[in-house]
């Protein structure tokens, strides 16, 4: 068993579902969520892609239901006992069978959260979930429970949030190491990942993302790889990524020279950052974060340019991205509080003139405001 | 636009569409899954990690829903040319915005497919989707309906296939240069993953898996790396990756010297892959691949050491797995097909001695039999 926290970690965690499930006026809680099962277990895997759910009781109860290919990996990674296992085969009702643990589990007639909001929860397994408890217990959304206790980070999981960011930044210097005319992007993106992987990191939730030239203007990644032009540009959004926890950064680096729109918006993005980063503080919502990068970069003329969204939580994700609540999108009543690690990036995309000129990076929020987790220059780049 | 295969493939493909939803009594088909996307237009994204939804009639529509960080994002990568957003807000409503989009293509009263069973749409999504479509149009569940068309692969198609097992065959060479007594897990993974990087590939859709010692027991990703003892054993299991099509193998290495627990299983698993490459064939079902498989490790007494299923289809996947289907396990009726795609693993792992043992590659299924993709050797290899 090698659990990355210990057991008073674990253990405090555990108190605060249950405070956090009663409150809630709930018995327990199906957890679908990989993300809420490694928090609260230490359990790592990405068998979510198949039906999987750890029953959580405010008894006391913990109970894993998943498949034969993660028997050992629940018994390696996580500090669950009771692990359970759904077999494959021509008409499997692995749904069935969770009632069926529950009821073995003393849960019949009981009030059960559960999290329909996850990505180890498919509409068609909801539906079967759905379905399979109909009279035997009562089903209540409680997809954001385990995500607002996960928002707020311990000092054990900030340390992990520390070395993904210098991670972050190792990438960087492997990325600025390769950049440059005639550079393959495969290269690019095996210097970053390369970097990370040999520090110990993990593979990130999502695709770093990577494009130049015309697809400089993208912000996901995409297959097709090219190399560089002598004049070009080249945007990168990536994550260090520690046990999980990922520190994000974000550039677009010119290539050859800077063109005078690129100097532009370059002044606009690091404008609309600092403030944005002046207004990561307690107390301050998710909702005034975004209107104060809109307001800067509107301010510019970049309103038909930039996003609808300026930036995330992050923390200890799964696939298939990275991306946490709260988010920076206006009207966003969510409330930052300390120990909070939240991702602000100035994506400005510019059709009319073909530019990109995007700047983000990673910050944890503070008890008076927030601090940034990387250390490279904010400075335009040209290679 | 950078599209990946040319415009007839497309348009063939829609047909083939367009003839299994008629088959089936739809007006047409709310795709979720981003597989189905991609091999219909073309999108590239890993977006549906939020709502997106494309909709596609059988009278010749086609438009996509989704974010505005993937309206370019479906430009640059698709054939779609209705692309509308949903945007970001406190109590936005995509699935009431889908509808309306619906109406205005005049889907109202209409019977559609849809993917329920689709990482692109999670139980939270898939109920606001019922209800805003409840007294609007009627839903069927067609999971399966791409998925069964995208199972067998066109030549252009199996040209990418190859492509990935050539990657597959290089980062195994990179692995193998990299593994020995004192070697570290990560400096591996940076080995393989940046082979396919500098070879043109794509991230996997699941994480490689690597673990080593008591965790070479293990066939999922976990973090946390560690060093090899000088005798000691390491399992991998990863794919090389080309336009995401996924040509995947899998590995156990020795370190130091082998046990004599280590060659009698490696014995059986060869064997055992021998036996199901040969019972890979067109008319032969997936459910007879996995008994073939269960009879061969079963006689050499290792039923309590081996898995439930033994591999399973491969193509363009995205996150969270590269995992598609048919699935190798017993009784599953899916009859394989030439061109089709499909990964074998033996998979033995014996907890009472601690020893792993795994062997698998990919077969492309042939008129008359099936073909495999690797060139690696199948003898057991001591570090």
């Amino acid at each position: 068993m090698a659990l990355h926290f210990p057991p008073e970690e674990f253990a405090a965690r555990r108190n605060r579902l249950n405070r956090a499930l009663a409150a809630e006026g709930l018995d327990g809680l199906l957890m679908f969520s990989q993300e809420s099962m490694y928090w609260l277990t230490g359990y790592d895997t990405f068998g979510f892609c198949f039906f999987q759910c750890l029953y959580v009781g405010v008894d006391g109860t913990t109970a894993l239901l998943t498949r034969s290919a993660d028997l050992r990996q629940a018994r390696h990674t996580s500090n669950i006992e009771d692990i359970r296992v759904w077999t494959d085969a021509a008409g499997a009702t692995p749904a069935v069978q969770l009632r069926d643990m529950l009821d073995s589990l003393g849960a019949r007639g009981k009030r059960l959260g559960i999290e329909y909001e996850s990505h180890g929860l498919v509409a068609s397994n909801g539906r079967a979930v759905d379905a399979a408890m109909d009279g035997f217990c009562t089903l209540q959304d409680a997809s954001a429970v385990v995500t607002r206790l996960r928002a707020v980070k311990s000092p054990a999981e900030i340390a992990c949030v520390r070395k993904a960011a210098e991670l972050a930044d190792a990438a960087w210097d492997a990325a600025l190491a390769t950049i440059g005319p005639g550079a393959d992007e495969g290269a690019v993106l095996a210097a970053m990942q390369g970097a990370i992987f040999a520090g110990g990191g993990d593979y990130p939730a999502n695709e770093f993302i990577i494009g130049s030239g015309a697809d400089a203007l993208l912000c996901r990644y995409k297959t097709g790889r090219r190399r560089l032009d002598p004049i070009d540009q080249i945007t990168l959004e990536w994550a260090g990524v520690y046990r999980h926890y990922h520190a994000a950064l974000m550039r677009t680096v010119c290539v050859g020279k800077a063109s005078p729109r690129h100097r532009f918006i370059h002044a606009a993005v690091v404008e609309a950052l600092e403030a944005v980063e002046e207004a990561i503080a307690p107390g301050r919502t998710a909702g005034e974060v975004f209107d104060v990068h809109a307001r800067v970069l509107d301010a510019y003329g970049l309103a038909p340019h930039r996003l609808a969204a300026c930036g995330y939580s992050l923390g200890a994700k799964f696939t298939p991205s990275w991306m946490d609540w709260p988010m920076f999108y206006t009207g966003n009543p969510w409330v930052l509080e300390p120990d909070m690690v939240m991702f602000a990036h100035m994506i400005v995309m510019d059709t009319d003139t073909g530019t990109a000129m995007c700047l983000g990076r990673t910050s944890l929020v503070t008890a008076t405001g927030s601090e940034p987790l990387s250390t490279a220059s904010l400075d335009l780049i040209v290679k």
